[in-house]
């Protein structure tokens, strides 16, 4: 028999809308039209003005023929037009395609020509990779130059400037919302470090409710003042861009992670939070102590992720005025969607202890449904012991609808119900979870795992140690022995592999002990994350 | 042609999970399970414990064959098991009508019959008017009897009590999330004042949304004390029942709402936060001296709505320590959607002009689609002047499906894709909505519209007066004149109509002054709404 609840009571314009993060801007233009919304440099706009040059945009897009999935690229750092792009491409239906800006020619022409993109708007200060990249190309996009005043280095290659264009478009344009929350809202293409980059693919409610995660995760409210010291072509910015305008907080704008800028643009902005890699928080405690303030309006909250913050950058921060918050995501799932949400009884935790409770990935937000640790073969959840290692997955709605043109890494990926994040980790008593390496990161020597993370915190503790980082070397008696890259502190000059190794030994087992130490600079990929597969290269032809 | 983005990107298990409040608790158990969830009296629950007893709930229910589309309803003041319900009950994907405490038994046993409950629990100090319904109710449904030891009045109606019914169930229930979150949540009945009740339904999408927007609107976070001031029949405790718990903070219930109980347990518990109707405000405001307590923990965040608060109300809560918000909605919208964000430039606003800007019922919630005012016949927005009256209308996901089995006054509520409200507004010119009075209380004067809630706003800043109501009484000269229903403060004797009469001549418009002062006890709805049909018919009797 049919419920009475399934008769008369369907879905209709009063009681139904499709989540989409461009309602944010909707609302907080209606409701702080004078408020400060984006701050760049001199210049600032209000929310009033945000909108505005949005629907300008847009109107300026549809007017060249750009609807309902079609991709628009942008490739610049944190500058307005990237924040106005990913609510201008959304209202048509279009996706926003923000490219990362340290990519050399051949990547970015290949993710023009995947994307089919047809329309690429760029800074002047990539001029020479893009124009390479479009010569490359087989895809023909129109090219719109942003010309920043903050940076006039490199040339314009475009039909016009961004300014311009805007003037093409109707400040009053009535742009639709989707039809469906499915519908695709941007492509992200991973920095894989085999094969081709994989695009992953957002959708309308995904972004919604992760940026309702950051909001209520990270406390925004409409105090917020966000510096952009996290690049906004990551993940749309772990989808602050959205959730910081959810909020109605404001944004400010930063072309480079710089400390001689961020230190004062804290203090002036009072801004209340940022985000970044664990690399922008040893930056910022490495800076120059006449570079370096202190702030009477902290703490400033800091969220951080791609990697655990070692104990030593969390204490350095703490000094500093920040409170460190660890998060944990990846392209896939929207950036962050686990955090390590702390604990009352860990109140009284100092140093280490401290630092080991902040070093889990935590739980999943309210907005993820789920995470776990399994088996990958089996798909059987491991005992929740601290010890026994398996696959992170999560899922939920904030997990991507998959690869573009690409249905067997997509199935792969997302098989079984999970999302297979390739990262390795423990699940504790508590449910917190704890990455301890990446799947192609874990040592194994002598038939023990040793996790490269650990080597690393410990390297990260020695005063004379900038960077750390550590991977597996071939060895004929052991299989493999963990191999240690280390980068002194600035100015450092009376570090060697001796004192390294004596501090390794009183400080670990001795089995874990890297058995070679190399003095170098650390690869990084183009979202800063350290190359390990370059340093494994490195180590294996010594 | 078919977009890239439509091909090989489907929904599947690891991406898509319907919204549902009920993951709220799974989450608040896994991250915090020995977290205090609930206190009640000197007992409390953790979160694990919380999840369990609502697992043995859903069970235990299951076990009498309820499931998708089934009834259970519950006649309780605010005690542990009201909220368990609002778990197990979606657990089934069964339906959970909690009902006024302060109905009768013809309009409970119309509900039983109507909304066909499968089940009914019931608080033993309700016994006498559920004994009744049941007798005059067509349905039986299954009655199981909450007996609570802190109130042993009234008898034992049903099959068991609810502690041996709980013994029945599994504490490792395994529940099954919704098949869709459209799926029916809760219904609720309103009071209406003519014809019979209308059940208003909720789906599970509309409540997470909701939950997550209180969240944001009002701060909650794991630091987050609720005292539960606001019946949970009450639009499921305007969605906090849900909200709370995705903040992962602490529920403290509480029976009546009596100053004697409540001043002590904020001091207690640590409370930071309440709502109630203005009416809970006013006795706390005057209640006497003996019982008022001071707190060094605050300020304590108290939401109101129902109505605005006016300025002397404001201003006395906030000399006790508590700040005031002010939210509105309707049961037709999960409770509030709607609040008066706060704007820097109000900062320095004080008395009369700081209540003037509260008493706005402000602007949508982050997860409301769209507010607006509307003239109802031409559904065209008025001007935004302040000043021209139209109707309130929301539109959006946390508006209800609609009224079961009453297709007709679904139709007409939700017409033209907005939920009218049937509240008469202005729209200021920043965009904030005020609401002037409800369509039907609004007073024409000699042809001039008069505002009741303003002479009401007006008679409650007199010192001797502690509640007001204003209505219309038929007149020959003028069609309609004001009628004022006063009560005076406890133990004020010295007022009389001549001091009201010159009062109200000081203090607005000639043609608004009352021209009927009755001094009495204002008459109630079962929500704590003053019942103004009452009133006009006592006025029209006169």
């Amino acid at each position: 028999m049919q419920s009475p609840y399934d008769i008369d009571l369907d879905r209709n314009a009063a009681n139904y809308q499709p989540l989409s993060p461009v309602n944010f801007l909707v609302r907080a233009a209606a409701v702080y039209p004078n408020k400060t919304a984006v701050i760049h440099g001199d210049t600032s706009f209000t929310y009033a003005e945000f909108y505005t040059r949005s629907r300008r945009l847009a109107s300026a897009l549809a007017k060249r023929g750009i609807g309902r999935g079609d991709t628009v690229s942008i490739m610049a750092p944190n500058v307005p037009p990237l924040l106005e792009a990913h609510y201008a491409v959304p209202m048509l239906g279009a996706v926003l395609n923000a490219l990362n800006i340290r990519l050399d020619a051949s990547a970015i022409a290949f993710m023009l020509d995947h994307g089919e993109a047809k329309v690429i708007l760029t800074d002047r200060m990539f001029s020479g990779v893009i124009k390479e990249a479009l010569e490359i190309a087989t895809n023909t996009p129109l090219v719109i130059d942003i010309d920043d005043p903050l940076d006039q280095s490199g040339e314009l290659l475009g039909e016009m400037d961004y300014e311009t264009f805007l003037q093409e478009g109707d400040p009053e344009f009535t742009w639709t919302p989707p039809e469906d929350e499915w519908q695709a809202l941007s492509l992200n293409y991973t920095s894989g470090t085999t094969g081709d980059p994989k695009g992953v693919v957002y959708h309308h409610r995904g972004a919604f409710l992760n940026a309702l995660g950051n909001t209520i995760s990270f406390g925004l409210s409409p105090q917020t003042v966000y510096l952009w010291t996290l690049p906004m072509f990551h993940c749309n910015g772990w989808t602050y861009t959205w959730a910081v305008t959810a909020a109605c907080g404001t944004h400010v704008c930063l072309r480079a992670v710089d400390p001689a800028l961020i230190f004062p643009m804290i203090e002036e902005h009072k801004v209340t939070h940022m985000c970044g890699a664990p690399i922008v928080l040893t930056m910022l405690i490495h800076a120059p102590r006449e570079t370096q303030r202190t702030f009477d309006h902290g703490p400033i909250e800091i969220a951080t992720g791609g990697a655990a913050p070692p104990s030593a950058v969390i204490e350095g921060m703490e000094k500093m005025g920040f409170r460190v918050t660890h998060l944990y995501g990846m392209t896939e799932s929207y950036g962050p969607s686990t955090l390590c949400a702390w604990q009352s009884d860990w109140d009284d935790l100092e140093g280490d202890a401290r630092a080991a409770v902040m070093a889990r990935q935590g739980v999943n937000y309210v907005t993820l449904e789920d995470q776990t640790v399994m088996d990958s073969e089996t798909m059987q959840p491991v005992p929740a012991d601290g010890e026994t290692i398996g696959e992170l997955m999560l899922r939920g709605n904030t997990v991507m609808r998959g690869y573009l043109k690409n249905p067997k890494t997509t199935n792969d990926t997302l098989s079984g119900g999970w999302l297979h994040t390739g990262d390795l980790a423990v699940m504790h008593e508590d449910g917190y979870i704890e990455i301890k390496d990446r799947a192609k990161d874990i040592i194994i020597s002598g038939g023990e795992n040793i996790s490269s993370l650990e080597i690393e915190e410990v390297l990260y503790k020695h005063p004379k140690i900038m960077e750390a980082a550590v991977v597996a070397r071939p060895d004929e008696k052991w299989g493999e022995s963990p191999c240690a890259f280390v980068t002194p502190v600035e100015g450092e000059t009376g570090l060697d592999e001796a004192e390294v190794t004596a501090y390794c030994r009183e400080n670990m087992a001795h089995f874990k002990c890297p058995k070679t130490i190399i003095f170098s600079e650390l690869p990084k990929t183009s979202t800063g994350k350290i190359q390990k597969f370059v340093l494994r290269e490195r180590a294996r032809g010594m």
